[in-house]
């Protein structure tokens, strides 16, 4: 008799939590984004109703979870990466509060540090970066970022939803200071068995990120040039799930 | 044969990933934080030898993960939060990869949204903030943060390891540029049983946050106000891992 939003992870079906997969292995309702994982989605119970939010905007969305909580239903609103990082979880929590709903956020692995953790790179690093700003592509009013302010910040700068959008952020990131030479990795599909992984630097970044499939986060800062990633891969073991 | 890198996420065990879960289940060394849940170390096989990283300096610490990792033994190294943010996990990695021993990164929750979300406030949320940083409150160098550029960046600041710094947070702040009637919130022990939250602004973000016991993660900004609770309180199901 709650509805749950609930962090999917990065794109992994492994990197749900255990308190989400346990939610989504006994709800009655589960509605999700198009872009989380079909494993996930096929762990609801068989009794469940599924439903893809595909196509529902997000005013009828939050009305459907609305009204399926209010019938007394266990729902899950399962979300890729976290509820709360540009996920708009904030807009379905008030429209539940408003409704007097009973609902509980369960965080998710944010792809804004596990996407260029799959590629080798750490956000914050000793000695290389004490600090990271993320943010999307484009401003709060639709308009271009304020790519001043980001560049202000130092440290590592990781964009969301910048596909398409390279060469705007380049630009501004160059007329705001930071150097032509610094670091910048493009990570496509993170954590997906067809990820991409393009480094290079920001001069670089807009060719070479031509033709990339999306979703794909922007690393720009000296961390992108790192490489964490072993020399001899583990093992892994299938299936994600159990 | 593998050492893997799991993060643990912020203090609530049921937000571990499944994947981390499944590999702690099976493990046979597990090397694990002070802060990391018990309930969590409790997970390992019996046939297991777990060990306390507290005392051992990080050098150590590398050498211990390495040396296990040679004898074909499977590690996991569990971190809290997240190993790439604040977690040293590239200087882990770094060690690995420098020994030829294969490894893997487990991305775990971050403090930096889940702490936050669990004080019903987003990092993000349309209309107040479009983006995030996130710091901790003392420099690479181990001086005081640049607190202006923090305050360049704009949006939300989440700053890490502030508790006993407050005031110099607030001065640098304030004295950066930022009203004194900003928004800030402390959460203190965030997602566990006798988490503390305290609101208030940052003019009185000292006095307010004094006494308050650690971990304590600081949110400065507009959505530090939003407080996206339900009036109703879900019942919780236990235990937190099945």
């Amino acid at each position: 008799m709650t509805v749950y939003l609930v962090g999917a992870g990065p794109g992994d079906p492994g990197l749900i939590t255990a308190r989400g997969l346990d939610l989504i292995r006994s709800c009655d309702v589960l509605v999700h984004d198009r872009l989380v994982s079909d494993e996930l989605v096929a762990e609801a119970p068989d009794h469940a109703w599924v439903i893809s939010r595909d196509g529902v905007d997000q005013t009828a969305l939050n009305e459907l979870i609305v009204d399926y909580g209010r019938v007394g239903l266990d729902v899950v609103r399962l979300k890729g990466g976290d509820p709360f990082v540009f996920g708009r979880g904030g807009e379905e929590a008030l429209a539940l509060k408003a409704a007097g709903i009973a609902f509980e956020i369960v965080p998710g692995v944010s792809s804004l540090a596990a996407v260029p953790a799959a590629a080798g790179i750490p956000v914050t690093h000793r000695g290389i970066s004490d600090r990271v700003t993320i943010a999307t592509c484009h401003g709060a009013d639709g308009n271009e970022a304020e790519y001043a302010r980001l560049a202000a910040a130092g440290g590592t700068l990781v964009l969301f939803m910048g596909l398409g959008r390279v060469e705007h952020v380049v630009a501004g990131l160059i007329a705001a200071g930071l150097p032509p030479e610094t670091p910048a990795a493009a990570v496509s599909r993170g954590t997906l068995p067809d990820q991409e992984v393009v480094r290079t630097t920001l001069e670089h970044f807009a060719s070479a990120t031509a033709g990339l499939a999306g979703p794909t986060l922007l690393v720009i800062g000296d961390v992108a040039a790192l490489e964490l990633l072993p020399s001899i891969s583990p093992a892994r073991a299938e299936p994600a799930l159990h």
